[in-house]
């Protein structure tokens, strides 16, 4: 058997140079807090906390500019180029619209680190509507705890009847399409967490008479394929209530 | 502008039932140490060191059992049970037969947590070549520091011309079947970093007529394709001799 001292020995010769590094410790900006996926080029989860007070102001997104991050390696950032001619949009995960009460929290929003290639439709039409339910929710209740980010999930079979995994990546730096994207929503009164919505959207046009509930799922779900554990310190997170118990979870119609 | 108080107060509340947990922290074995992806139920890198010492000895695998990490949440982990029947067979990263030493460590390599879908052929051919040629490098020089990983690459392109990731997923926990296999190797003289070499190599039968030499890539190619920094506290990586420069890199025969 091998002597503690002897572990410790063998631990710090395999990692002489320093561990390997993948960067997914939290990045934290004015008001939302990622973590990235180097291989990817986009974050994998986003979280931030949506009040009255973050959703009304006058930070206008005319004064902000998608740009890469520049706290993120430029080995391992999207830039704008990877988008353009690309046919997917450039979508929020921490969405612009619940930042108006700073201009700078509004501006952090547009690095490329917050943002993943989406469906053009999905984004002004299904997501945006959600993302507008969820600022909604902020009026009914005293906050909204909201975690966004790309998933990739199975889709058709191979000749071996297996499941498969198909996404395109984009640009020079072949930034992962994602086949879906979740948000995981926490709401609270009282300074209490009353009850929690799990949703998984596919990154695709998605029509008026879908309704939001449609893509809800356990939070177990959402756990197992994005490989993220949500909220680890919450307490009882068994005795929440269903989001769509405590509210509506209609959507407001399309503006556009 | 929001002063630093109130940025704090607001990373605090976004963060106040702990932030969303990947999994990412460096796990330390008997005798490697990794880091786990908990989405693709793999690991994302797996470092060792091999030396003459660490090669010899009695531990033997007829002793060893693949099963579930311990350590890694259920919910996040690879069971026997998803590759039966796959197709594909249980791939070593950190190979058995470079601990040799200590049964523990051995026992260690048998984790899933250590484990990728290997084409079986890959597994018993060409890769194994490829550890052994690892070993015989431990013979020719102090020591051998090796970090290896599966990794996925776009193939196809779609009908937008874009190129496309597709990899199966197997069993009920969907492992992720890698395109790709990859090892960054760094060879020590004299207790200094004298070469390093890094290689990625497609998860398929490879022909006996395939050199080694035709999957080497610059660090760069393979830091950027993984999302990983390889050694990051090393100084001076620019000066190090190519490890085929240094070395023959030529496999040794196949066995069986
Ligand atoms: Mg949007
Ligand atoms: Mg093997």
């Amino acid at each position: 058997k091998l002597t503690d001292d002897v572990k410790e020995e063998i631990k710090r010769r395999i990692l002489r140079y320093g561990a390997p590094q993948r960067g997914c410790e939290p990045r934290v900006y004015t008001n939302h807090v990622i973590s990235y996926d180097q291989s990817k080029k986009t974050p994998v989860w986003v979280a931030e906390l949506i009040t009255q007070d973050t959703i009304q102001g006058t930070a206008s997104r005319k004064q902000s500019n998608f740009m890469p991050d520049p706290g993120i390696p430029p080995l391992f950032s999207a830039d704008n180029l990877d988008y353009r001619g690309s046919g997917w949009s450039r979508g929020h995960m921490a969405p612009a619209g619940d930042n108006k009460f700073d201009q700078k929290a509004m501006d952090d929003t547009f690095y490329l680190s917050n943002i993943v290639p989406q469906d053009i439709d999905n984004n002004a039409g299904f997501w945006n509507r959600f993302e507008m339910y969820c600022r909604d929710l902020a009026k009914r209740f005293d906050s909204v705890q909201v975690v966004s980010g790309p998933m990739v999930l199975p889709s058709t079979l191979n000749d071996r009847g297996q499941r498969v995994v198909t996404h395109p990546v984009i640009g020079q730096n072949e930034v992962a399409v994602p086949t879906h994207l979740y948000k995981v929503i926490l709401v609270e009164a009282d300074k209490r967490p009353i009850a929690i919505g799990c949703f998984i959207v596919p990154n695709e046009p998605i029509e008026n008479k879908n309704s939001l509930k449609e893509f809800q799922v356990t939070l177990e779900e959402v756990q197992k394929r994005t490989g993220v554990i949500f909220f680890p310190e919450l307490k009882n997170s068994n005795n929440l209530q269903g989001l769509c118990t405590v509210d509506s979870c209609v959507l407001g119609k399309r503006h556009r």
